[in-house]
């Protein structure tokens, strides 16, 4: 196994951290959310509705801020999405 | 960014994978489950006790095995664990 979950997940951590530069440190605004998802994700350059609506989605106290609790089922949707990929890679 | 986000979430969904080697390769056993905390997340030696509750928390649909839907939230109680370690250390 090239890497352990353990270090992926400290990674699923420390990007949130690394991502919210300005303002509160803890929190992620949709113009770092965009950052986080099109460096280190790699998906691309996001529409800014795309950006709205998952910004939404995730902020469930709609306080325009995405803390870790709320940022946390933004990755694991993506595994989900990952794991389709990878059944439907290998049938 | 040493490692990417894209490559810990596959490593989240590869890792689970490769861990259901026996029976269906798609679902965990309590075995497969034991063996992947204590390998891949390094969390030393699991009370079968432990073990029987994850799986119940786990195990939605009762059928005495993991799939990668019910695995998600494992990842994802554990990343929120990490990230409140993470608050702490750094006050």
């Amino acid at each position: 196994m090239e890497m352990s979950l353990e270090k992926a997940l400290t990674t699923v951590v420390t990007t949130f951290h690394y991502s919210g530069r300005e303002g509160s440190k803890l929190t992620l605004s949709g113009k770092e959310l965009k950052e986080l998802i099109e460096k280190d994700l790699c998906l691309g350059e996001m529409r800014e509705s795309s950006i709205d609506d998952l910004m939404k989605s995730l902020d469930k106290n709609s306080d325009q801020e995405i803390d870790f609790k709320e940022y946390s089922v933004f990755p694991t949707m993506l595994c989900v999405a990952y794991n389709d990929f990878f059944l439907a890679d290998n049938q």
